[in-house]
């Protein structure tokens, strides 16, 4: 890439690099003749300011950094949307990078953000986290850091997340009180927070009706996938022929489950009924349609900016910045899985 | 954030800031003794060689910019997934930029990656692009630049692509070898070559089979939304009574389509047979099972970062760089939606 310099610019005019620089910074010693020489110049030879020498001197990048477990997926890919929409608007650039769910990729991901000195890194774990001295190497270096949806707790930095506990409670309870009482869970990996959270939801749910837990109900996903729920609904329909709903800890789970049923025609709901979590396009042109949560992923990626721009601020002007931690609201989706005889 | 420099290392020290910047380079002339008391130093201290200084140096950001016209999106989020998985292969960053499919924004995008200086872009156009002269900058800057999938022809650069046309054809020649001659297309807008390579695949099919072309079996999507496929399917049904199959220019058109026609009681396809574009996820969950065509998503952005990359490293040794093209392979995949009589 052939750049020009101010020194060419200079060279060609016959003037200063300083004057140069002053009439591209407007500055008012410069005549406007001089200036308006420059720029034309500077136009016609395509001169952009160096960005990266500019952040040597203002030590900002404007590029802040992303890394999250998935892009090929409903709720991260909206995710995304909102953090670069809200970044757009305030002028940063999003360097995106994703895990794969791995601990070791992400540590090395953490590290490469560092080394590139961007402004600002948001992230959400993979299911493989089960450490977190790379999270605390960003606290270290005092970058500014926010974290969304699958958080460590005992990181304390910003955080954007969803009462799962609560929103799980809901749907079950939701399903309890549409005529459902031997419940079936299909829950998330064992690390996650998120996972854990929706598990408790789930068992509250059931005391606070007096229906006694039963760990056999209960089922591990390893990678929260569309064929694990296929893979479940296949057991589940084996281990308790009485098994009255499902519920899983995501859409796309739930959505393999149904294809399950579907398949081996045994009616939804009417034989067994269905929730999934997270409200993905999908749940809604299925057959049945899927009841759900709602769980507002593009609200979350614009809150998470917005958190990550004010400490990034606050380090700038010097103050000292206390983390944030926000609550997104979640409410439950009735469709046509949990709707008995219809 | 608190930055360690080479000087406050050498200061501590009593050497030369030449040493310390030797000593953490590994050169010859620094013993090992003061190669070892610089780096233990260094690692205390948090100090990493900052990137944007090496910028100056290398001209090297060993970043790219990507600009698609939309994140949530089944195949453009599969094209960055390849893309960025390659690129974390090759040690580049990915900066990651949406243009809503808007012209305005993507020339906005396209200068701000310009003056960020990445190393290289890659960009599928937005479906208000009808003018190229932001285009035209990054080839007059020499920045290596790819495009995929919705492509400007009259722009000389490397492109990945599919067979628009054929692909169409082969869609439509399926129609017609399953029985179905009346068939309506739902194609995509205006200005992207993609929809008009489609459009004319879809016209020629029916031509080699001696079917007339009937332009009132058009449906031209402004936005290609979910919501489109349920209103044309609508119009399509009162317009034509006697329509046998309708063909979409991508899947999420088919599946409102079918969602239209399921809550209509129109059997599909014993009354209307369905065929999509892209293979989406959601297309094999939806009753029935949608056929379609496959297309190479994940493929599209390895293809596209290796083109890029090879490009970027041409551009590095100043070797002339021939533009190419890469044409990859789509395929029919056969579901429900056009099985008659299953």
């Amino acid at each position: 890439m052939a750049e020009t310099t101010l020194k060419e610019i200079a060279e060609k005019l016959g003037i200063s690099i300083t004057t140069v620089s002053k009439a591209l910074k407007d500055y008012p010693d410069v005549s406007s003749k001089t200036k308006k020489a420059v720029i034309d110049l500077a136009t016609e030879l395509n001169y952009s300011p160096n960005s990266f020498a500019v952040n040597l001197r203002t030590k900002e990048s404007k590029t802040i950094g992303l890394i999250i477990p998935e892009v090929v997926h409903h709720f991260f890919s909206n995710v995304i949307n909102g953090i670069i929409a809200e970044a757009e608007k305030n002028g940063y650039l999003v360097i995106i990078l994703q895990s794969n769910e791995s601990l070791e990729l992400e540590k090395k991901q953490v590290d490469l953000l560092i080394h590139k000195r961007v402004d600002g890194i948001i992230m959400s774990l993979s299911n493989d986290s089960n450490d977190d001295d790379h999270i605390k190497e960003i606290l270290k270096r005092k970058i500014p850091f926010v974290q969304f949806d699958k958080i460590s707790k005992l990181i304390p930095s910003s955080k954007v997340v969803i009462n799962d506990q609560k929103a799980a409670m809901s749907a079950v309870q939701h399903l309890i009180d549409s005529g459902f009482k031997k419940i079936a869970y299909i829950r998330g990996p064992i690390n996650p927070q998120n996972a854990i959270d929706r598990f408790i939801g789930y068992k509250r749910a059931l005391e606070t009706n007096q229906i006694s837990f039963d760990p056999k109900l209960v089922y591990t996903c390893e990678n929260v996938t569309f064929e694990e729920g296929v893979e479940f609904a296949k057991q589940i329909v084996m281990d308790h022929t009485d098994v009255e709903a499902i519920f899983c800890t995501t859409d796309l789970v739930a959505v393999g489950v149904l294809s399950y049923l579907n398949e081996n025609n045994i009616n939804v709901p009417n034989q067994i009924a269905l929730m999934g979590f997270s409200n993905w396009f999908m749940s809604k042109v299925v057959q049945p349609k899927l009841s759900t949560v709602e769980q507002p992923s593009y609200e979350m990626g614009v809150e998470s900016f917005n958190l990550l721009l004010e400490e990034i601020n606050a380090e700038k002007k010097n103050i000292a910045f206390t983390p944030k931690i926000v609550e997104l609201n979640t409410n439950i989706v009735i469709r046509e899985s949990t709707k008995k005889n219809n």
